[in-house]
């Protein structure tokens, strides 16, 4: 992994990212960007949505309504480098990349809203990696916005990480925790016929020329 | 309608809220704070969803993604006033004033985005008429956060209101809005069986120990 990356997220994930997937997003800065949009606008809906789940926490909504303020602002802040960079906000499908990890979060022994908690943090930390990485591949107007958003990810990481542990059963958080961290390992280097921010590696026959569908 | 409620909503609106709404909610300022905490909360949950429904007009977009935030911030605002002024934020079961408004919408002929904005500016209407009388009636210390509220909630309602016209069809917009506002009277104006901020009269049965479930 990256020098850079943070040290708390480069032990917490399982596999680092494969450089296929950073050759791809270089050459996919539309896609790139659109889909990072809407990842941010996903990421407020997911801390929103989990504030009616934790309205006995009455800390943890004040935390959960804060990431919600940060991640619409980073939404804007992507819509406006979109603009600049001369591309289009719109419709994109999803990767399968958060569907998966939320499915796996319901499958898992223990509390639900603990499992969606540690979610948040491993899609902050993997989001962090790709950030990191993205900085030295991406033109610089990108690079600067991914540095800094890049230190958000590592906050939010580490707050839903103490906001779950807060909560939670320490023995059931680790296990939770151990399958969430094997299926994130698992979707960012299993190939994928979809370039996204969180896709994994393009499938072989389509590598140079990956889908954005 | 109070003498400093602005012009626009006064004259928007079909009905004044009742006084017997206002009494209530003069002693029921625990009920009125939480779920004036979760109407927020719900706002900006609503602006966030409309964000998926307007992804092909940026600039509408990136004004719902402003509202998010501030809706998000006046959710923090009124946790933080819940705990000044003693009250426990927990669950509540919402009221009907909404949840009726939407299916109003559904069933209006035209496009149903379009009718979700107004929805929204109606809302915001309606809430700013409430804030309005209740600066007059509670404490000192919430009737300051409700008149800056005021504020907001009339610059949103212009917003949405705009937005509406922007994108929809004129005819249409103004038989969808008559449709709407003749829900948002009857539910500010019929007798409910719980107090909430957007309920009706309290039940004459009721009246002086209003429920709260």
């Amino acid at each position: 992994m990256s020098a850079s990356l943070p040290r708390d997220i480069e032990t917490f994930l399982l596999k680092e990212t494969p450089q296929s997937w950073v050759d791809a997003a270089q050459v996919n800065e539309s896609v790139l960007l659109v889909d990072h949009a809407n990842c941010e606008r996903k990421a407020a809906s997911s801390a929103l949505a989990m504030i009616y789940r934790f309205v006995d926490y009455r800390d943890v909504c004040m935390s959960l309504s804060r990431i919600v303020r940060e991640e619409m602002r980073h939404f804007e802040q992507v819509l406006s480098m979109i603009d600049r960079r001369g591309h289009t906000f719109g419709p994109l499908g999803p990767s399968r990349y958060a569907r998966n990890l939320h499915k796996c979060a319901q499958a898992t022994e223990g509390e639900n809203r603990i499992a969606e908690l540690l979610v948040a943090a491993i899609i902050e930390a993997r989001s962090c990696e790709r950030f990191r990485l993205l900085v030295d591949v991406l033109d610089p107007e990108v690079a600067r916005l991914y540095e800094r958003l890049c230190e958000a990810e590592e906050r939010h990481f580490g707050l839903y990480l103490r906001l779950a542990h807060t909560i939670g059963e320490e023995n059931s958080i680790q296990m939770q925790l151990e399958t969430l961290l094997r299926e994130d390992a698992r979707l960012v280097t299993d190939e994928d016929d979809q370039f996204r921010f969180h896709s994994g590696p393009p499938a072989m026959a389509k590598h140079s020329n990956v889908s954005s569908d």
